[in-house]
């Protein structure tokens, strides 16, 4: 299996509204088929109904629990960039769970969630080179 | 907000093993702090303890409830790499959920949950161009 991932596909209650959630944050999808397609670097992103994921899984889907247990990230270049994203996202319908501050990592991040309760760590790490097209190293570390 | 994520962060209950699941698929990963990242094409795949996600988050995880509600993609290019690596995954200890078939979207995928129900579709998409470093790209619908 080679390393890596094509696309990431978040379950929604409504698409229509999730789109709008991640387009007032900026980004911009195609629709198909009541399915989002976000082209996000080198992958992309999908909104689709929650229902329909799990049934196109073949995995029975219970009650949320509140924690999907996946979180993305979303690195940035500067503290004050993580500020400005946190508050643009609660200014647009995001629960912020936790707010900016210096991590145990030696970066500084904030955590909010989508409408359908999608976790996301917005995070200022200087520990991993982030590529002026937006890809991620992860560092060599002491003991691998 | 670019449109890109950089990190997939998987919550799991054994580090360990989780990591040698993945390892057992053909990845190569660094542990640091029991977390473990496997670069994957410009972003990276993480593996942290489900409990410590969920405090880092500062989210109260409930009992899982069966489907995460997150699922991940891993496009090919053929249909003979899609029945290979459903079945490495199989031997390896995933739990295959949809054996490989034709898909409605013209294609051809299996889906996978690894140690911890973590949801995988292996697919060939002959819609959505996947370049030699990896990376697709969403294709411009008709009506987007």
């Amino acid at each position: 299996m080679e390393q890596r991932v094509s696309l990431i596909t978040l379950g929604v209650a409504d698409v229509r509204r999730a789109r709008a959630f991640y387009e007032r944050l900026g980004w911009h999808g195609q629709e198909v088929e009541e399915t989002v397609f976000f082209q996000a670097g080198g992958i992309a992103l999908v909104l689709w109904g929650r229902d329909k994921l799990a049934r196109d899984c073949a995995i029975t889907d219970g009650p949320a629990s509140g924690f999907s247990g996946v979180t993305l990230a979303h690195n940035v270049r500067s503290e004050a960039e993580v500020d400005d994203l946190i508050a643009t996202a609660e200014r647009v319908g995001a629960t912020v769970t936790r707010p900016p501050a210096e991590t145990f990592y030696g970066g500084y991040a904030g955590v909010f969630t989508d409408l359908d309760g999608h976790a996301w760590e917005i995070a200022y790490n200087p520990g991993f080179p982030l590529a002026a097209d937006g890809s991620i190293t992860v560092p060599e570390f002491p003991a691998g």
